[in-house]
């Protein structure tokens, strides 16, 4: 396996060839500037890289890895329109730039380009990818509707959020690390364990944001520290704090989500969080998640050799301060 | 072959045991009410017809059909979100019923499902069909970003009105048709044929809704008669009438748009176009795209008796009094 920019230079030259039809100008155009805004890649570059682990050349790869991250921007744009979101990644979003039938429609469109570079796949393996895509497809649109029915329920438990995360985020992950597999006709227990890989870290990754909302370096995280909290979104840090909080008379969680100025709120979130014991939790799990994902991917029959740039990708994935 | 109610009972019977997840409710409780919402559900047909005019059972292409259906509800379900259109079949749309957030979800997750549909067909068919439903889906989303686009544009010539049906509802029948003959092994030059009168099929009865919408029998249309004229919507009639009233100072057609009295506007625009010859026109385009449909038809490579249904399909598309 080679170092990670080498996967990540090559993924950024084939994105970066990749081209829509010029016409119609209203369908293509924000696909175009949407793309372009660029992003960490993660994706991708997990079918190319497991691809490469268990032996076939990350070309043999490019379109299923370029079917994840069309898919990925897919459901960005959607999900911006629905979160009445203006920007993405410091850019306006393209329902704000353009219009929302725009959004809706230009989105359409990228997803069955996704599924157009999938078909640019062997023959021979188009069967296994699609209904990995597919099953993994349904789940994230699951993932999408239970985090919207989230915001106006009352209660939301916290099995009921880490189902939420991995149907929303973490199951695309699984799914581009077995793409990679299947094109390199990796058996089928190792293509369950690269899933429960991908799942996994997806999870911790997503817990790990949770805590960097309102925890994380303002420097580093490149988001507005807070905006969690100050929206009273219900991550794991404030499900948790609800739920102790049920039990402890003397923290009042809900009296703190009135507040109104929001640095005040922040601190005494944070304050009120330290106090519940919310943070070790939230570390605890996102470690407890982690874990489950290195030991699956130590399972997997490949020498540790070729395991190595997956290890050292996850690594980086959880570099951020905490 | 078999009359066309066997297929269409058998049809009904797939569609009706067909059935989505009960959670999230949000997501799948749109998806069973508007796919209960019926239609004439021509396009399945059309698959289940080509797979046994070219030797297959229709069971066997009983996945495939269904992909074609679920994929049609989707571009509605879109479509009326776009459109602002308040009822489908008679009854709420999916994002006046709930809202647009639900109604844009509801949709991607149809069309994965379609996607899923189609890949329950043999393995060995999956990258054929699969190559011809990206196409088609592309291009329907393209056919409805030129139908938006025509909307805000001052001019819009025949040919790229002609385009644009073709791209946004005759492609499907297209894809329809061929889906019967993938299953089915007809040859590629046989795949081009049924193709190619399912497209003309498509032209044709599109320009015939543009007829009846201004000139048919209010009984048996089923829908607000004018409601094209009253919204000055660019039609086929409109279109012709627009282009023959350049050269024509007498008829002012631009006048006729801007009467605001719905009863007056409709007899105003009949006259019009019965004067500069637009009906006959309109009447003319339509025969051509049946003759060039039963003409492909008739090409293809196996007994006038298999083709029977079909003939009678299209016999019963056009019954409509004109």
């Amino acid at each position: 396996m080679q170092p990670i920019t080498t996967y990540s230079l090559y993924f950024e030259k084939e994105i970066g060839d990749y081209s829509f039809p010029i016409s119609p100008e209203n369908l293509y155009q924000p696909l175009d500037y949407f793309l372009q805004l660029g992003g960490k890649r993660i994706r991708p570059l997990l079918t190319l890289m497991a691809a490469e682990m268990f032996g076939s050349p990350k070309e043999n790869a490019i379109h299923a890895s370029l079917a994840v991250e069309l898919f990925h921007n897919f459901s960005l744009i959607h999900d911006d329109i629905m979160d009445k979101a203006p920007l993405r990644r410091g850019k306006q979003t393209v329902h704000l730039k353009w219009n929302d039938d725009i959004a809706i429609l230009s989105g359409d469109v990228l997803l069955i380009k996704a599924y157009q570079a999938l078909a640019k796949q062997e023959p021979r393996h188009i069967p296994a990818l699609l209904d990995m895509f597919n099953r993994t497809a349904v789940e994230v649109c699951e993932g999408q509707q239970m985090d919207m029915d989230f915001e106006s329920r009352k209660q939301v438990n916290i099995d009921e959020y880490i189902e939420m995360i991995r149907l929303k985020t973490s199951v695309l992950l699984g799914c581009a690390l077995v793409f990679g597999a299947i094109v390199a006709d990796a058996s089928e227990k190792d293509r369950t364990l690269i899933y429960t890989f991908g799942q996994n870290l997806g999870i911790a990754f997503q817990i790990q944001d949770d805590i960097l909302d309102l925890y994380g370096d303002p420097e580093k995280f490149g988001k507005q520290i807070g905006g969690d909290i100050i929206s009273n979104k219900k991550t794991l840090l404030l499900l948790k704090a609800l739920e102790l909080s049920q039990n402890n008379s003397e923290s009042n969680v809900l009296e703190m989500l009135l507040i109104e100025d929001h640095v005040l709120k922040i601190e005494t979130a944070k304050s009120m969080f330290d106090t519940l014991g919310v943070l070790t939790y939230a570390r605890e799990q996102m470690n407890f998640y982690q874990d489950m994902a290195l030991s699956a991917l130590k399972e997997i029959s490949v020498s540790p050799e070729m395991k190595k740039t997956l290890v050292e990708l996850s690594e980086y994935l959880f570099q951020r301060e905490v």
